[in-house]
Parts: C-alpha cells; structure tokens; sequence
C-alpha cells in the first residue's frame, strides 16, 4: 500500500530543488529523481545575472549551491532516468526508473525541464558555453558592441535576435530556407533595423576559434556558395524540445509535448503536478521555475493536510 | 508627451528588483520608486532559508545583494512614496509622488507589497526578528522542537499553526474571541493534534525575554485571568493589509484590496501590470514575486516591440 506521504518529484532542476526544499519544510519527504545532475540546465549555463539575489553567478556554481541545499535538508536524489510514467487504477501513480524497479506514489511532480535538439555543426560541442548559447537571455548582454548570429527561423529565433540588436553591435539571422516560419511583423520589424541581416538559406558548415567562437562558415543551400562570417556568438533557436515521452498517461501534453496546467501548477490529473521548463508556460528561466516548485509544493502539502 | 519608452515600477521589493533587471537586460529604462528599503519586506525577514540557490542567507543580507544588483545595472531609484496613481484620457498613466511633483508614464508595474496591520503587544518591537514572526514557513525551521505559538483566528493563523506543529513541540493558538473565522474543518485538524492548544478569548498583554523572546503574558478577554505562556516564538496571522490604497483607478483590485491580474500579470487595465505580494495571488514567497517580476516585465517588453 502506498504511503499517503509518498511524494515523487521528476527532476532536479530549478524547479524540482525548489519544490524539494518547500516540501521538506511541510515536513514531507519527498523522493527525488534526477537523471543527470542536480541543476539541471543551470549547469550549461555559462554565466546568470538576471536572477534577482545574484549579481552575477557561473551556472554550474548554481547547480552546486542547490545541490548543497538539498544536502543540508539531507534529501538524497535517486540518480535514475524515469523510464515510464503511469496511472494506476485507484488514482495513486506507477514509476518504473530502471530495469524491473518500479515504485508507486501518491503525488508526482513533474519537473523533468526539455529536452535537448540535437544539432550537428562541426565544432559546435568545444564552443558550448564560449560563444554557443541556446538563451540570449541569459548570456546576450556578455556581447555587448560585439557581432553576433542568431541561427533559426521561428518567432522565438526572431524575438531574440530582436532582443540581442539592442546589446550587439550586429545580428546576423541565420536560416536554413528562405521562408520563415516567423510571423511577417517579427520579420518586418528585424530586417528594418540597420544592425541586422539575414542569411537565408544556409547551413553552417563549421564554427570556428582558438579559445572562444571567432566565425562560422557557412554553405549556400541553394547554389553551395561558401561564406565566413565573424561572429563572437552564435545563439542557437531551432526549437525548444519536449522531454515528456516517458508519461505515459492521456490528454495531459499540448500540440508540443509540454504539460498543461493551470496556475496553480496542477495538471488535469489529481495529485499530478508540473513546475518549470517542461510545463506550457509563457517564460522559462530559473527565477519562473524556482516559484512554480515552491507553488506546486503549496498545493501538494494543501492536499496533503486536507486529506490525512 | 510621454516617451514610448517610459516604464514605471512601484516598489522595489523582490519583484521590482527582479523586473527591473530584466527591463534594464531588454533594453528599456525603468524609473523605480521605492518608499523605504531595496527588498521590501526581506529586509523585516530575519533569515531565507526556502529559496532556492540560497542555503541560509539573512533577510537584510539579501535587500543588501538586490540593491548592489540594482547598482550593477545603473538603476538608480526614486526614494519617493506614491501618492496617487490615475489613469490619463489617452490611455497613460499619471503617477503624483510627492508635493508638486508629477511624472506620466506608458506602462506602469504595480509592485508596492503588502502593507503591515498595526497591532499594539507591549515589547512587540523589540523582538521583531528574535522570536516574534511574521511568516511561519520562513521562519518556522528555527524552532524545531520548541514551544511556539500563534495570534489569529483566520484560516492562514490555523494552517500556519498546522504546519508549525509538524516543527514545534507544542503551538498555541491565542484568539481574541471564542468564535473563530476558521473553517471548522482545519480547526478540527488543529485540535485533533497532541501538541496542540488553544486560548480564547484572550489577548496579548506584553511580550517578555532578555535578548530573544520567553514568553507572552495573556489576559482573558472574560474574566480578566491573567496566563504566562512560555514560548520561544510568536507567529502573529492577524491578516495582510492591501496596500494599494494610493491606486486611483476603478475596478482592478478584488474585495480584499488585492490587484487582480492574470497569470501574466496583466490588470484589466492596458499597460498596468501588478507583481509579487499586491496582487491576489495563491502564494505570497520572495521566489514568487522574483518569478513574477521577471514575467511581467517580459510582458511589457513584449508590448513594447510590438508598438514602437
């Protein structure tokens, strides 16, 4: 029988540190699942300072202050890969993390973040936190007066490549065709700025550099033209990935894969949660992610007392 | 005329600061007024220990790290208290912030916190910090089997009075009156507890201790029967006060004086947006208002791009 404490949290990330160390305090001990590190994608970070406390902190030392936490709360994760996510029949949920290991609960939190879209160029992996970023959020403003390239052709690709021509000295738009999955205002709005530029269809063949990113060569997808464009960084937007195929329960994913919910972090099934980057939500970044686990450790420990 | 540009922020607690940041890293300069301290309430907070990223880390310490944060971005507050907030014919926003002095803006974030009920307990002051609290999931954790108690009769007195006697060795819940404004339900799942205790009707004669706090002398509302109790900690829940009484504009708080906002953080009003502890939200925590400020000003920047 399963205990009416047993709480699971999918993921060490921002939000499921938050979430851990929320429910520790409610005096409920939760289980807690991390695949890779305890951070999450805090560790591929190079540098945060737009996270209000911290003027300016390396990633992997965030990740590492949260692992400390944990620590002192003395939560010890289960350093496993959930491999599946079911509902039982009487409500309670089934996970199943390694081979013949399954363990059922009362709650779950999903807060198991994205995933990662693999995308092959030549030299990309050794420039990966030095002049390669998946978020020009976090790390535009460490290339102020400097040129950089933005490769995608979404809205997401646009808006950024938007926010880095307010800091950088020039943003090229790389596309891999010529029509934009964009919208034509986004795309208006970019191409009438003086410091920008479109690429469009190329394909990066290359990143090059000593130590940090110096250029990018590039290949004509139409005519094979090579070009060599210096650039300091190269802001990748070809799409955030969901990290969900291991739940295995229906109608709780949009279109994407993301799981709905509503703003008190609650999905459509009882007692299943969802905080942070794998969630629907209007803005992913550490700050939005450590609110919505300590929200949906609230409402876990609100169910919890009114159902003992 | 106003300049499109013109953001107003309202209070620099956690979710000001943490909106200015991201205002400042998109571009935009806010004008941040701030009636008292960088931080707001952190600042009358002894020690943060359920935040993320933070292990432990003094109230104070942390309006210290906001505010050279701030400073790091160039932000220079207003140290100024609004006095009235109005909306203007065309849709702008008329801020009076002192006598005779008068700014308009285009959007305005509302971030002006919770103001304090005033309650006279003898020696109150004194212990603010050492023993007497404000926020039991704060600073709960430092009373790990020690007596504690609690003043109120509301439902967040009885659910901060349940989660502290998972921490405490006792609680007692002091009430001015006998009828409480509690659902009977969780009064019943208080009194149900073994190191559970309630006093009504009495109230608060003075609180007493050498450097920290060791007890409360109650007098009987009835009879007039005077009660040391001796107790290391006193969790005041007399209710949080709006403090958006300077907000001169129709139908955008609810009936409690809370701005109402959607999850983005938007008013029923264009361009005014509200964050943090002002507004009716399901949880009032320094992560919570961090996230909120973060996502409203990703709103306004949003708006902002799309009218320039």
């Amino acid at each position: 029988m399963i205990d009416k404490k047993d709480v699971a949290i999918i993921g060490l990330g921002p939000s499921g540190v938050s979430a851990a160390i929320y429910l520790k305090r409610y005096g409920i001990n939760p289980i807690c699942f991390e695949k890779e590190l305890i951070g999450g994608k805090v560790n591929k970070t190079d540098r945060i300072e737009n996270l209000a406390g911290f003027k300016s902190i390396k990633g992997p030392a965030l990740g590492y202050q949260f692992e400390e936490q944990l620590q002192s709360f003395d939560i010890k994760p289960i350093y496993k890969e959930i491999k599946r996510l079911s509902l039982n029949d009487d409500g309670t949920f089934h996970l199943e993390y390694d081979k013949n290991q399954v363990r059922d609960f009362k709650y779950v939190l999903l807060a198991n973040g994205l995933g990662e879209r693999k995308f092959p160029i030549q030299g990309e992996e050794s420039f990966s936190s030095r002049g390669i970023s998946t978020c020009a959020i976090c790390d535009g403003n460490f290339y102020k007066g400097k040129d950089v390239a933005v490769l995608g052709a979404g809205n997401s690709a646009f808006e950024e490549a938007l926010y880095l021509a307010t800091i950088a000295r020039s943003v090229t738009l790389i596309a891999r065709r010529e029509l934009f999955r964009a919208d034509e205002s986004i795309v208006k709005r970019f191409t009438a700025l003086d410091n920008t530029n479109i690429l469009a269809p190329y394909e990066i063949k290359e990143a090059y550099g000593t130590s940090t990113l110096e250029g990018l060569l590039l290949i004509n997808n139409k005519n094979g033209e090579e070009v060599d464009l210096k650039v300091s960084a190269l802001f990748l937007y070809i799409g955030n990935v969901s990290n969900c195929g291991f739940i295995d329960i229906n109608n709780i994913l949009d279109e994407k894969g993301y799981i709905i919910t509503d703003e008190k972090m609650m999905t459509k099934v009882k007692n299943l949660y969802a905080a942070g980057d794998c969630r629907n939500t209007a803005l992913r970044q550490v700050s939005t992610a450590i609110s919505d686990g300590a929200l949906a450790a609230s409402m876990i420990f609100k169910d919890y007392q009114e159902n003992k």
